[in-house]
């Protein structure tokens, strides 16, 4: 198949794409730039623009302190709710709080205290580092004799689930994994791996940073216990914005949040000396939340809902397997490969490349020549671009100008103008 | 001395104010209002506004995940270094990241961990409430016969140093004291406090969220080995903007951050499974900060630093001091006590009053009758009217008039038009 072809393909199923009407809610400030990177950043909505300046200008600058009691203090759990709709859970079940990072810690310790006399957390080896930072620290500051077992992968693309199962017994307290591998974008099955810990009596905490937003998630209907993510990703919220978590119902009243703050308080503003825990989701709350940067996440959310994660999903999944046909016909002869699933059930909404020169490849789709468009996708070390599908308003002509470029580059060698000196790269 | 007389002095001393420029530098967008809470959430910075609409449009919607290479990255110690400048920090000892909650969660379990063998924390009554249930929290999940001691207050206005002093002893891993207190507004003697601990080997961790931008603070001179503190108060960083920590410089590579995320990592994008910690103060960040809420605070911190910490203790104690002479003579015989400490030397920058009546004279002053001013100040339970002095904006006159509102209240009655009920106050 030819490149035109392709082309014709890419722009009719743009043209008749479900979803296309959503792409101009999100800002698109430069014309000649391709964002696939959205699974790190998402965009900005439009509407966020307005909201922000309304927030800053009239919520904090006209009502000054009252601005806590006219919705800045319920915002977590509001926020919350409607994340609550794209994951599957109930009404007060998801906060917003803090950054996924601390609220791992929270829920991982909260999870170990309560699983008294097991020693074992399970995680795995394509799980994002950062979270098995957390538990280490966990360990290490507050564990009791605790281990951390690792499950492998024999391709850095799928888990080892064989392992998984055989590390997962009656001593272990908990397993902590990503639902969507950040690397691979492997998606595990939730509720194999849930009942796989619930029949050991371990509890389960995943880690949806890739997730939310990107697949369907059913955190009640598989009995999930506990969840973390971001938001700042598919969620459209902004850079660095606040992470929510989840717990289900019958564990709420009974897991203690280790990070006792006011806002996770039952009555914060009777400033008594001892600390009683709030009822129900609440009490996995710390301190002020940071309302600026929270609220902005709410009209990412909206548009999002308004899409439905069905029709995301479907989008999503015909998104990338475009793409992997692409690379496999155009690319594969110049030596990249596919490093993520094949089978679009097991695939999360990224799709990761491998090519020696990956890190100069990158560098000719940031900085080109000429008149050709700036296309931003992921570096991840050693070999990985990872391609983030974002189908709110990734365009499938999007992702073939970038296969197309990727050819070009390797074909005339430009890579090779640029350096390989990584200092400097987040 | 009569109204009359009060009211001329303030006019004159906000004629004489040798700060009176920087008032038109935070938004007023409502003339009949006072706000007396600055305290508990600063004004808006008038650049505030243009910065986030900027931060949002530019930096998000365009730069997109590039801005955490043009700036956001760099942003927690960027900001950090502006607040050391305030507090007598030196470069690279303090960072913005998480709540004060999640900051002094952070640096107590770091310091139980390094004093190995001293199972004692020392706080007092005066403390703020959260930084108690902070410290209960972590030794109930990983505290290890740790116990928690609190000294006393005899008047809940000032601590008793005696007994801080009997409590300090070879078993004291850690001291937790609020420099200003939340309520009295009490200014503990930090270079008193740090050698008392020290010459226990205890290590002194304070809450400097009422002091910072409130008063001069020398945290390097004084030997300071850790601190925490709030950028929504005095630093009018916005609401729940993100908080401070400082780690003494020697105490930085030996102090081990539990909660381990990725920003405190040596090297977060090679994505290694073993974490491996920062040096320096990075080492204590966590997860991936928001930024919208962070970058909010550094025109209130510039404005700080232009009028300098001499000049804003100067004027700020000025007016606390006439504040408490109108008090004492106006409202004495009708009932309100001053609750604070009278040496300035030992006081804050806000004043509490004390009244039976204390939150239904709050209630006229927020909703006035006719054409009175709306005055915000705080509600303490159980009889606490907080008026916060922020010296960059305060004027004489306001304090005058609420003063006058007050009086007025109480004489003809006002108050008793409102409801006792306290449910749904934050």
């Amino acid at each position: 198949m030819d490149l035109k072809a392709f082309f014709d393909e890419a722009r009719e199923l743009d043209r008749t794409d479900p979803l296309r009407r959503f792409r101009q809610q999100l800002a698109h400030p430069e014309e000649n730039l391709i964002y696939l990177d959205g699974n790190s950043l998402g965009r900005l909505p439009v509407k966020t623009i307005a909201r922000m300046y309304e927030l800053v200008r009239e919520d904090w600058g006209r009502q000054l302190i009252r601005g806590w009691n006219d919705g800045w203090y319920d915002l977590p759990l509001r926020l919350g709710n409607k994340i609550a709709r794209l994951i599957g859970a109930g009404e007060g079940s998801v906060l917003v709080a803090d950054s996924t990072s601390v609220n791992l810690f929270k829920l991982a310790s909260a999870a170990l205290r309560y699983q008294q006399g097991r020693r074992k957390i399970i995680s795995d080896v394509l799980n994002f580092p950062t979270d098995l930072y957390i538990l280490q620290g966990l360990l290490q500051s507050g564990g009791n004799g605790h281990t951390l077992h690792l499950a492998g992968s024999s391709d850095g693309i799928t888990p080892d689930i064989k392992e998984l199962e055989h590390c997962i017994d009656q001593e272990t307290a908990l397993v902590v994994l990503s639902l969507v591998s950040f690397k691979s974008a492997y998606f595990y099955e939730m509720q194999a791996i849930n009942d796989m810990a619930h029949q050991n009596g371990a509890l389960v905490l995943w880690d949806l940073s890739h997730a939310a937003g990107a697949v369907p998630v059913h955190l009640d209907r598989t009995g999930t216990d506990l969840a973390v993510g971001c938001t700042y990703k598919y969620l459209n919220g902004g850079p660095g914005s606040p992470a929510f978590l989840y717990v289900r119902r019958e564990l709420q009243d009974v897991l203690m949040n280790p990070i006792q703050g006011w806002f996770g308080e039952y009555d914060p503003f009777a400033f008594e000396l001892n600390y009683l825990p709030a009822t129900g989701i609440s009490r996995f709350a710390v301190g002020s939340p940071p309302i600026l940067s929270m609220a902005a996440i709410e009209p990412g959310l909206d548009l999002l809902l308004e899409a439905g994660i069905i029709a995301l999903r479907e989008k999503s999944l015909h998104q990338s397997a475009f793409l992997i046909r692409l690379a496999d016909e155009l690319l594969a002869p110049l030596g990249v490969s596919v490093a993520s699933p094949r089978d679009g059930a097991r695939r999360g909404s990224h799709v990761s490349l491998t090519h020696p020169e990956a890190w100069r490849i990158i560098q000719a789709l940031l900085q080109p020549l000429d008149d050709q468009p700036v296309i931003i996708p992921d570096f991840r070390a050693p070999d990985n671009i990872r391609i983030g599908i974002t189908p709110l308003y990734t365009t499938f002509e999007e992702l073939f100008v970038v296969i197309r470029r990727i050819r070009d580059i390797l074909t005339t060698g430009e890579h090779t103008r640029h350096s390989n000196d990584r200092s400097g790269v987040t």
